[in-house]
C-alpha cells in the first residue's frame, strides 16, 4: 500500500505547477503553414462560417469549439475542504477538473474562476457566456447559493448545467455505498445512515440515497448538531435543510451531536470537516461499520486512526488512499454524454433516476472487496460507461 | 499570383470547421497515467497550490494557466466587415484569433463571446473574469462603446487590456504606409491622407499616424461625409469624432463626400465598407496613389477594379491577395510580449510611442516593393520581433 504522505504531494505538486506554469494549454486543430491555411482558418474564409451561425445560432454547436467545450465555473467559495479561498486560489482545482475531463473523456474544459461571490452576478455572467460553451459545470460554490445558481441556470440556459459538488459527489457515494453493502452483506432498505455535512454535497447525497432506497433512515448533521424537528421549530436552519425534515427525507426526531447520531448506525458519510470523527465515535456504531470520510484533502478521520478502529469499509476522497470516492468517476463521463446527446439532438435534462442508473452501473464495474469498492478513475472504461448511460436516457 | 476566389475559401472553410468541430481544443501539460499523477495534478497535492495563491493572489500568474492565457473577448457587434452579427456568430473569428496567437507566439488564447452588448454588463463580466486570464484582448466591439470599455478596463484591471481593432489595425496600417512611401518616394510629413471609416480602427489609425507624423494632413469620412467644423456645429457627430476636429487631429475645413475629400490626396485608407471606391475616385488623387482597402473580407475596391485603376500600391486585409495589412502582424507578438513583461515584473502600460516603435520595426523587416510592402504573417520572426519590442519598453 502506498504511504499516505500529503506533505510530499504538496511539494511535488507545487514544484510541477511552477515548472509548467499551470496545467492547461490551448491547441489548434487547424494547421497554419501557408496563406491558404490562413484564408481557411481566418479571413476571408471564416466569414462564411460566421454567416452560417448568424442565420441559425444552433450551428455554433457544430462549427465551433462550443461542440466539445464545457466551462468549469467557480467563485472559490467552497473549494475542496479548504473553504472560501476565492476565485484566484480556486484556479488549480478547476484546471485539475479540466485536465481530468480531457484525459478521461476527451472533453475540452476551461476554467472560469470568478472575482465575485454575488449570486445574481454569477448567474448573469454565466448566462452571458453561453455562446462559447456546450455545458456549464458548476464547481465549489458554497451552499445555499449553489442551489439557486444551479436551479436558475437550468431554467434559463439552453445548454446542460450540473453542479458537480452536488451530483458528482452524490452519484459516486451511492455507487460506493451499494458496493460496500455487498462486502458486509447488508441491505440498503434496513440501513441507518449518518451524513455529516449538509452543504451542497451532503444535501444532494441524502436526496439521491433516499430516492434510491426510500426505506433507509438518514440522520443529517451540520456544525450545530442533528437536523431535527426541534431545530426546525427554532428556525435554526436554512430552508434547504428544513425541507429535508419537512419532506421526511431525513429522520427528524432526534436531537444532539455526532455521538447521539452515531448510536447503532451502519454507515457514516462525512462531507464536512477534517478529523471530526474519533475512534470512540466508531465504537458507538453497529458492527461492520462503513465509514466514508470524504472531506478533501483531509478526511473526517485520519488514515492512521481508521486503521486502529474496527471499520469494515473505509473510503476517502483522495487518490493516494485505497477506496477513493471522488466525483472524478462521474463528471468526465457525464459531460462526454451530455455533449454527445446534443450532437444527436437530445435535450439536456437529467433526473434522479438517471443518476441512480449511473451509480448502479459504476458499482457493477467491480467485484467489490474491502479495499476495492469502486473502479479506479484511471480506468477509462468507467467514463465511457457513464457517457453511454447519459447518452442513452 | 493566386486567384482571388472568395467563394472557394468559403466552402473550404465551412467544410473544415464542420469536419473538425471548430478550431480550438484544450490540452493538458500534466500526464495522468497513475495514482501519483492524480495526486499531484489534483487532490491532495493541488491543495498546496491553492493555499499558496490564497496567501498571495499574484502567485496565480506563476502557478496556473493565467501565466500564458489571454481572453479574446467580443460581443459580436462589429465583426470583420460583417457588422453586428452577435456573440454566437463571432465565435469562428475569435477562435481564429486564438489559433493565430498560439501558432505565431505560443500564447494560449480562449474566445469569450458574450450574449450581451450592454457596455456596463461587458465591463462587469470582464472584471469578474480577471482571475484566470493574463490579458484581455478586446475584439470586434463596435464604436463608440469600445472606447469606454477599453478605457475603463485599463483603469480597473491589473492585467493588460488591448482593443485589437483599434491598435492592431493602426500599427500595421502605419507600418504599411511607412513602406509604401519608400516605394513611391514620398515623405510622411508632406502627405495628404483620406481615411474612410471612423469606427474603432479608423480613429485609432488616424491618431497613430498623426502622432507619428504631426505635419501630415488627414481627412476623415464617416457614412455621411467628411468630418468637419461645420458638422461639429450641427452636432451631427459623436464626441470621439468631434475630438478629432477639435484637437486638430484631422483637417476640419472641408465639407463634402468622398469625391471632394479625394481631390489631390496621396493616400486612401479604407476601414469602412465594401466597394465604396471607384476607378473614377482614384483618378481624382495625386499620381502614384496609395490605396489600402481594409474592409474585410470585401475591400473598399475590388481586386479586379484595382488592377484597372492606376494605383502605385494596393493593399487589403486579406490573406489571399498581395500586400496584406492585417492585425495578425501585431497582436500575437504584442500578447507574447505583454505576458513576458509580467513574468519579469514589468507593468502592463503601453503608449503611442511604443506603437510607433513596433510599426517602424515591422516595416524595417522587408525591403519594400510594389507587391510586398510588409512581411508575411506566416514569418514567425515578425512576431518575436514585436514581442521583443513590447518586452523591452
Amino acid at each position: 500500500m502506498k504511504k499516505p504522505a500529503p506533505k510530499n504531494y504538496s511539494k511535488l505538486s507545487l514544484d510541477k505547477h511552477l515548472k509548467l506554469g499551470g496545467k492547461l494549454t490551448v491547441a489548434s486543430k487547424f494547421k497554419l503553414t501557408n496563406k491558404d491555411d490562413l484564408s481557411i482558418a481566418y479571413t476571408p474564409g471564416v466569414a462564411a462560417v460566421c454567416m452560417e451561425i448568424a442565420k441559425n445560432k444552433k450551428q455554433a454547436s457544430k462549427l465551433t469549439l462550443k461542440k466539445n467545450t464545457v466551462a468549469v465555473v467557480s467563485d472559490g467559495s467552497a473549494v475542496l475542504g479548504l473553504g472560501n479561498i476565492g476565485g484566484y486560489a480556486a484556479i488549480p482545482v478547476m484546471e485539475g477538473k479540466s485536465v481530468l475531463m480531457k484525459h478521461f473523456a476527451n472533453v475540452d474544459a476551461f476554467p472560469i474562476c470568478l472575482n465575485t461571490q454575488d449570486t445574481e452576478e454569477i448567474i448573469n455572467i454565466i448566462k452571458n457566456l453561453e455562446p462559447v460553451f456546450g455545458g456549464i459545470n458548476l464547481e465549489d460554490i458554497s451552499a445555499p447559493r449553489c442551489f439557486e445558481i444551479e436551479e436558475r441556470l437550468k431554467e434559463e440556459l439552453n445548454i446542460p448545467v450540473m453542479h458537480d459538488d452536488q451530483w458528482g459527489a452524490a452519484v459516486v457515494t451511492l455507487a460506493g455505498l451499494i458496493n460496500s453493502l455487498k462486502v458486509v452483506n447488508k441491505k440498503m432498505d434496513d440501513l441507518k445512515i449518518v451524513v455529516s455535512g449538509v452543504g451542497a454535497a451532503g444535501i444532494a447525497t441524502i436526496k439521491l440515497i433516499k430516492s434510491y432506497a426510500p426505506n433507509c433512515s438518514i440522520y443529517a448533521l451540520d456544525s450545530k448538531g442533528i437536523i431535527s424537528i426541534t431545530r426546525d421549530r427554532l428556525n435554526d436552519i436554512s430552508s434547504e435543510k428544513r425541507s429535508l425534515v419537512v419532506e421526511r427525507i431525513v429522520e427528524g426526531d432526534l436531537d444532539g451531536d455526532l455521538s447521539v447520531a452515531l448510536n447503532d448506525v451502519d454507515v457514516f458519510i462525512g462531507l464536512s470537516k477534517p478529523n471530526i470523527l474519533t475512534i470512540e465515535h466508531i465504537k458507538l456504531m453497529k458492527t461492520n461499520p462503513i465509514i466514508f470520510g470524504l472531506a478533501n484533502p483531509t478526511p473526517e478521520i485520519s488514515f492512521e486512526n481508521s486503521k486502529k478502529a474496527k471499520i469494515a469499509i473505509f473510503a476517502t476522497g483522495r487518490s493516494d488512499y485505497p477506496n477513493q470516492i471522488n466525483n472524478s468517476l462521474f463528471f468526465p463521463g457525464f459531460w462526454r454524454g451530455m455533449l454527445d446527446r446534443q450532437m444527436i439532438g437530445k435535450g439536456s435534462k437529467y433526473d434522479m433516476k438517471t443518476l441512480h442508473k449511473v451509480a448502479v452501473a459504476i458499482a457493477k464495474m467491480v467485484n467489490p472487496k474491502k479495499d476495492r469498492i469502486l473502479p479506479s478513475t484511471l480506468d477509462k472504461k468507467v467514463h465511457s460507461l457513464v457517457a453511454k448511460i447519459i447518452t442513452s436516457i
